[in-house]
């Protein structure tokens, strides 16, 4: 985590807090305000944005860039100079599943170092968190189809496109185009070919055919680079010729009408004689388009990039970081549509006897409940404690959550109210 | 750049075609589909790309994750392990102004090293020009008012938060809150206070009064914490109660009905003999907005964040990268809807009389035109060339190029076909 990765007045006024001598415990609270296309939430990125707290120094570049701005008092750079983070945090882990209003990480600290985090933490975990809900939707839609992510070239950079393959991971894809995700997390890699390849050969045949050559574990051959008719008989030639030499073999079709043409290529395929060919299907899939090809056309594995990227539906999370608590008492805030419900909280989790979430219950931290802990801590006095955190981990805890959620926040279009019920404690006076 | 942000497909063909022995000149080109909110694009980025490319090297660890994955000749591994971009880029430099179909990046190299390029060039540039095109679009409605670009907790993550404080800057906005965008690139820097800020003092009155002793030369009081027609009034008293002592000093407002509230605030401050105090408005701001407020409102300054993050009316940019020449010719692509027109292109601009563009003319690389050039030579034989590169530069650029465009350009909701004439020999036969 980058220190200078903020916002000026999020020093600005640790510097003034310093000198007004306001420096008492707090708790901040990051919670995402609910959205009809967000009916469940999946985390991810809490627990590395947790540990790299811990471990968050300013250097002297840092410290000199920040003098040079004029605006910091010595006693305040010294403080900087010396920071590590003393605090407490919970978190909800990776991979499972929250709604909207419940707290996915809480910060329990001083109020300097808490209000210093605000606009890092944001920027780290807000679009991971939104990622992997998008990827959950997707994976919902896709209905046991493998799901195969292709946004690196639409991510903004190079940081979120290895995250877009991790959140989408957790939220139960199978894999990758990204080789660095594949290279820093193990994620499994997959690809096909490009249009420029084909273009690259004499003829669509060719290049089919130097490509089964050499991939004969994945020999997916893009038919719809000339025409998509005519790629699909270029491609059962293509295996007839190699019969029996080609381990995995499939096509991808990546533009047109992806039913009615998925549909035209399973029907050849079988006449072939190929069942055992798969389908792929590319070209600005969303959980929608998915569905509708789910009901309607023929596919074995989608690839989504633009979608997961940068989820078009709510391209940016309504994702907050708030003072709940002091050594004054809550904190509640009353803006218009935009409520903060005061008082650092932990969050418990009822079933039925179905298995599916009954109810989500917030309490105070000093409040216990006989629900299942889903905030646990992570970082105590400073130090990262929380020891199941790996990307399976995450992965599988996402799988036994997404069973559990009751059918109607399964829905792609309709929202529906978080399942959360509040302590008295919590409620509002 | 990292060497393996990219999608496995781009080494497996290239594997393939080191395999079957192609590998001669190509030429690969970078343009944006139109879209009705981007009449017009700003370059942003490409220069950075270009050098870094000069720069790109595989390492040992990512030689021996490929390797791992056994999808690569022994003799294809080595080709990477040995790369150097050996190539020639034409680019349109940062900052200059341009449009739909236009080639933002061309490059002229051998079929591997252009084919390998292609997921890192887009994940690099197509965000930075998206966040620039808008940016200019915000430019434009602001009528000359101050911009501060407040994205850092919106953005994807720490690299294209900077960026964005980047593009936006070149797009003539006056600054960012984003320390690490001011210690980077020297970007002026600014920010007021939280509304945690306030909520930390017993008074709103102590709030503003502990800040404004701090900061005599920027102090911003937000004033909608708890009530904002109190909060004005609270403002004014603690102008006036340091009356004399603020160099600086403005209310920001960032909810409620701005158009309306800004009137009120401007009108109590009026009141108050207090004119020189500026009126800083944000919350979820945009083009339209913005246009609303300058027409309605009263504002002196504008800070957004979301809106430039991740563009909502256009998250993903149509960036596309393409064969477009080879040693056989050119290549054309004709997919429903999305043609690219072969031939490794350059561009010339045309102007009036009254100083505005007339048409971009495209030629053949083969080609003269007596039209400005818009793509330079930024690297030649794999080594960079190009001297305008600082950010003050593009900027520079950036203002002079936005006062050149014919005034239906800049229509917020209009969609304008691009200025673009191909000559005769690039012309579809």
């Amino acid at each position: 985590m980058r220190p200078l990765l903020t916002d000026l007045y999020e020093l600005t006024m640790g510097n003034v807090y310093l000198k007004s001598g306001v420096d008492g415990w707090s708790a901040f609270e990051m919670s995402v305000r609910p959205h009809p296309h967000r009916n469940y939430l999946v985390s991810v990125g809490v627990l590395e944005a947790a540990r790299e707290i811990t471990q968050l120094r300013f250097g002297k570049e840092e410290i000199d860039y920040l003098r040079s701005l004029g605006k910091f008092s010595e006693e305040f750079l010294e403080y900087l100079q010396n920071f590590r983070f003393r605090g407490d945090i919970y978190a909800i882990p990776d991979g499972r599943i929250f709604f909207a209003k419940e707290p996915v990480m809480v910060v329990e600290t001083t109020r300097i170092e808490g209000q210093i985090l605000e606009t890092m933490l944001l920027n780290r975990v807000a679009y991971q968190i939104n990622s992997a809900s998008k990827g959950a939707r997707i994976y919902y839609a896709a209905e046991g189809r493998t799901l195969l992510e292709f946004g690196a070239r639409r991510a903004a950079d190079s940081e979120s496109a290895v995250r877009i393959a991790r959140a989408t991971y957790v939220a139960g894809w199978s894999g990758t185009s990204n080789l660095e995700a594949g290279r820093l997390y193990g994620i499994p890699v997959y690809g096909t070919m490009a249009h420029a390849f084909v273009q690259t050969y004499r003829t669509e045949f060719e290049a089919f055919l130097e490509f089964a050559k050499a991939y004969p574990d994945s020999a997916i051959f893009l038919v719809d680079t000339y025409d998509t008719f005519a790629g699909i008989e270029t491609a059962i030639e293509v295996i007839n010729h190699l019969k029996g030499k080609l381990r995995l073999k499939g096509i991808r079709i990546d533009s047109g009408d992806l039913v009615e043409l998925s549909r035209y290529a399973r029907r050849r395929l079988k006449e072939a004689g190929l069942d055992d060919v798969i389908i792929v299907l590319s070209g600005d899939l969303n959980e929608w388009k998915i569905r509708e090809i789910v009901r309607e056309g023929e596919a074995d594995a989608f690839g989504v990039g633009s979608e997961v990227a940068i989820p078009p539906d709510k391209p940016v999370l309504g994702v907050i970081y708030k003072l709940v608590e002091d050594e004054g008492g809550f904190k509640h805030k009353f803006s218009k549509g935009k409520v903060v419900i005061g008082g650092s909280k932990r969050l418990y989790r009822h079933y039925g006897s179905d298995g599916r979430i009954l109810k989500d219950v917030l309490v105070h931290r000093d409040e216990e409940n006989d629900g299942e802990p889903i905030t646990v801590q992570v970082v105590k006095n400073g130090e990262y404690i929380y020891s199941e955190d790996s990307l399976q981990k995450a992965r599988e805890r996402f799988l036994r959550d997404f069973s559990t959620l009751p059918p109607e926040y399964y829905d792609l279009d309709e929202g529906v109210e978080p399942p959360v019920e509040y302590s008295p404690k919590l409620r509002l006076r």
